[in-house]
């Protein structure tokens, strides 16, 4: 059931902490770990820190972009600690676990820097930002230690739901992959610029503002297409050919 | 709240752990370290993990003796990863939390050694023990990772008691009216009659579904805004003009 979950960590910078992830992830049943241009990997800080955890170090897929880690993922998760300057939908830890669990698709979750977190862009990527609560006045969570509350809670919900009569979950629609919604902001932004609404000079949030939206309504193939044909039309109307 | 309980930890042998132990405590709003014959401590390396947890560190009770420790403590509960040649009480993480916060008095929440964790003479000590489920094949949780789940399940707890007795939280954006998002599905309806997409002889449940998806993704009044806008620009491109 945990096997559909990855746990993506960006930009990390301390190898101590990518081993410290992966030991995380294996005490609570986890081993899907996606690496995005890690600062050192693999190296002896890190195995020593996984401590035993050497199975989730190896099986580790090393991606020089977010797009790449994501690209089979049906439902994308940000971890945040802080306010974002653009408010976007969040759910508490034990919802999160929830709704992963429920999807019958891939799930990736993402953490950020060390010390700055996930930027705008990759917020970009995100259906929801999981919020871990924190002490208002120190709010200094560890990577590590933020995969193992995680993964905690994911564990006692996989489990939870294993107790209530072992049947497999259910079936969920499942939104499309991040790949799929990329094209679709790319089509949708082409479309705009067609037909006069959007300046790319000018932007002021607008894609992101979009990327919020469509994100959060999780759609699943055949929305996709319609809205996709929408944008088409849209197009030819405004004679505008694009190969 | 939380004030009341303190963390002990036993005969700890990498300074780093205990560092990062009061960074993962103050993360949630503990602040009382007992720290039973560290093997070393203070010292740099358990200052560099803590991470600004330094006053954690500096009001830590360094002690001779377990039973120093707990002196004045109400309750006493042992963290154990195995299972004990003793069957003790067990609580769930959860349960823990509960019992700790509910009780007019204090609590020591114990973790044992790194490798051997609590001795059957400590465990003696305790009221009840807690389990963090693990998973089977890889129980190797961090000393300092058990102590953030602990923390953090005491951590929430204490916010759900208090919104219980003090002011809802709150503040999720609110959606738009229907009669709003009726005006929005009349002009989407006639956008895609003016592109050409949408005939409605042949309406094949288009717009039910179109209602489907923009209700489930609870459009606040900007995000209306901006689909207006498209809307409005893809039919001016269409040269079609409506009153």
């Amino acid at each position: 059931m945990l096997e559909k979950i990855r746990i993506v960590l960006i930009n990390t910078s301390h190898p101590g902490n990518i081993g410290a992830a992966a030991r995380a992830m294996k005490t609570m049943g986890l081993s899907r770990l996606v690496l995005v241009q890690p600062n050192k990997f693999p190296g002896a800080r890190a195995t020593a820190r996984a401590s035993g955890a050497d199975d989730v170090l190896a099986n580790a897929q090393v991606c020089n972009s977010l797009e790449e880690g994501l690209c089979d993922c049906n439902l994308v998760i940000g971890t945040s600690a802080r306010q974002r300057s653009i408010p976007w939908p969040v759910l508490s830890p034990g919802a999160y676990a929830q709704k992963a669990l429920a999807l019958n698709g891939q799930t990736a979750l993402l953490f950020g820097r060390e010390h700055s977190g996930l930027t705008n862009e990759e917020l970009e990527y995100c259906h929801y930002l999981v919020q871990i609560p924190v002490n208002p006045a120190f709010r200094s969570l560890n990577v590590a230690s933020a995969v193992q509350v995680l993964a905690y809670e994911l564990h006692c919900a996989a489990t939870a739901l294993q107790n209530e009569n072992g049947a497999p979950v259910s079936d969920v629609e499942c939104p499309v992959s991040a790949k799929a919604m990329n094209l679709f902001y790319q089509h949708l932004e082409q479309t705009m610029i067609d037909i006069g609404y959007y300046d790319p000079e000018k932007p002021k949030y607008l894609m992101r503002r979009l990327r919020r939206l469509f994100n959060r309504a999780e759609l699943d193939e055949s929305e996709l297409n319609i809205l996709r044909g929408i944008l088409a039309a849209a197009q030819k109307k405004a004679e505008v050919r694009h190969k």
